[in-house]
């Protein structure tokens, strides 16, 4: 009787230790999963990728972003575009999101005015807005990321430099009527111009944003400059435009060309050194970091505060250069869809 | 004795059901923090804050945006910063925070070339540098945070146009031989002129960054100009001593100025009417975004991928423009330092 008792209160003992125990770790779990640490979201929290032309290749890499960015932080997103380059399509599909009520919207504008209202319609309503690729300035969106074109005008001049070794004559293939080309030929121009004083551009025309035209603009310049050394495309059709002028004449591998974008008309000229290099934007980034911005603006538990108080500010960059990467015959395999 | 054995079996009972159901919740809790979702750190990855004349009321909002960050995120931040304006300081600190392999370090850097070489070895030491508020741009750092001073002088001359009904002739308090200055100025005169065709500066004087060199010098604007309806500083200093200078004439609240930062100098200005307006930096986003940026160059967790293939680039914006405010009597007392 007095062994039991003894076994008895042992074991009462034990579990009371337990129960302390266990109690003390559950209180220290339990405040850690609400969220004292670590940048997590639920499940149904939806956010949402408008795009323009929803089909092009182009945006791969920012759903990729997109969705890395959902995995990271325990979030859902969805995917939604215009099917054609319509910007009443456009409107359409962003009104039809806003009506669901997400928890955030990035959206690439088709033009910088024609979203404006339906824009300020998700803001006004408490929908976080992020714009990617290509802005919506006058709009109240809380954000843009995307590519700074002038600065990648630079790089391409200096890519340029580089492979000219800081001399020759040099000509463009652009489209003059739109900003994001005419900020890269600027780039381009006051590159070459500061840091590479024994090179010109010699003649900038018109590509039209199509192969032909770029390729019958490049033969033009040819025809009036022989000596031409390089050519700078600001968009990926006219990159390989100057690649087919330069075959036929029989100049491919004889001249420099610096290309932009990675569709795979220029990826393969790359590979075959017809194209020396081209301008790999940040769309991962811009879809990653995207995300990240709305789940903060969603969450508004990480507002700037000065000494504890909270400020009218938002709590995101207003701006993001994404960035560019050069892409050469060295790397240009990564850059394939597979 | 039968009695006894019942409580003593139920008692078993409840104890075996309690490790069961603890071992369980255990497995569950434990298989979640090892992070499948949410972006979460460990304690003892350390990621360190650097700047400049580390006493400086100015880099308050950037520590608490750094802090906030590591409090998210669940990791730890140490700031280090020169005690005096001085490089060599900067780069010794830097020297030893690099000695202890942090995480990540973000630096503000005293000027644009000094770091080069600390931050390289730092980098090529596989430890992940950002630069905020002052960069370094021909550094190998990942990314720089801070001010569009362009940007920001466009947005000053905004709120003078706005203030002044779109005409008067206006002059600029800044020092010319320093880049940031230059831009704001080139920001501030490049937005008049195209936004408010009415309006014309009339004079842009050095106030060297100094109160009573400002004040000087805003009076010889008043003494040449007695019809300049507005002024705008550059930094914080000019701003005062055009208040001061407006209080001595008998001017205040009679001329519009628009000041910048938010030392309490300015704030008491802003308060009493004196400054109309003020310009915050956008500083807890330059800490906040930096750590994150640093987290995630840490972690390469989230590189950039293409399909599944991981490809080159850095998966941080390389620039990101930290935004700013405009600071008026209806909402300076958020500004003051509690």
């Amino acid at each position: 009787m007095k062994k039991l008792f003894l076994v008895y209160g042992l074991l009462a003992a034990t579990f009371m230790v337990y129960i302390w125990y266990y109690g003390y770790r559950d209180d220290k779990l339990g405040g850690w999963e609400e969220g004292t640490a670590g940048l997590v979201g639920e499940i149904d929290e939806n956010y949402v990728m408008v795009t323009f032309q929803s089909g092009l290749d182009y945006w791969r890499g920012s759903m990729k972003g997109f969705e890395d960015a959902a995995q990271a932080l325990n979030v859902s997103v969805e995917f939604r575009g215009a099917t054609q380059y319509d910007a009443n399509e456009e409107i359409t599909v962003l009104e039809q999101v806003i009506a669901r009520k997400p928890a955030g919207i990035a959206i690439s504008a088709i033009n910088p005015e024609a979203l404006n209202q339906t824009i300020n319609k998700a803001v006004n309503a408490g929908i976080p807005v992020v714009l990617f690729d290509s802005g919506a300035p006058e709009s109240k969106a809380y954000a843009f990321l995307g590519t700074d074109n002038y600065e990648a005008g630079a790089q391409a001049a200096r890519e340029m430099g580089r492979r000219l070794g800081g001399s020759g004559k040099v000509a463009v293939v652009t489209q003059p009527n739109q900003l994001n080309h005419q900020e890269r030929t600027h780039g381009f121009r006051d590159t070459l111009y500061k840091e590479f004083p024994g090179m010109a551009i010699v003649d900038v025309v018109d590509g039209k944003g199509d192969t032909l035209v770029s390729e019958k603009a490049a033969m033009s310049v040819l025809d009036k400059h022989p000596e031409v050394a390089g050519f700078f495309a600001t968009q990926a059709n006219g990159g390989v435009g100057i690649g087919q002028a330069l075959q036929m004449r029989g100049l491919a591998g004889k001249r420099v060309v610096i290309g932009f974008d990675t569709d795979k008309g220029t990826l393969d000229m790359v590979k075959d050194g017809v194209i020396n290099a081209t301008l790999a934007q940040g769309t991962w980034n811009m879809g990653y970091w995207s995300l990240l911005s709305l789940f903060h603006l969603h969450h508004q538990t990480t507002q700037p505060r000065t000494n504890g108080e909270t400020i009218g500010v938002h709590p995101v960059p207003p701006y993001s250069d994404t960035g560019i990467t050069v892409v050469t015959r060295s790397n240009v395999e990564d850059y394939y869809a597979k």
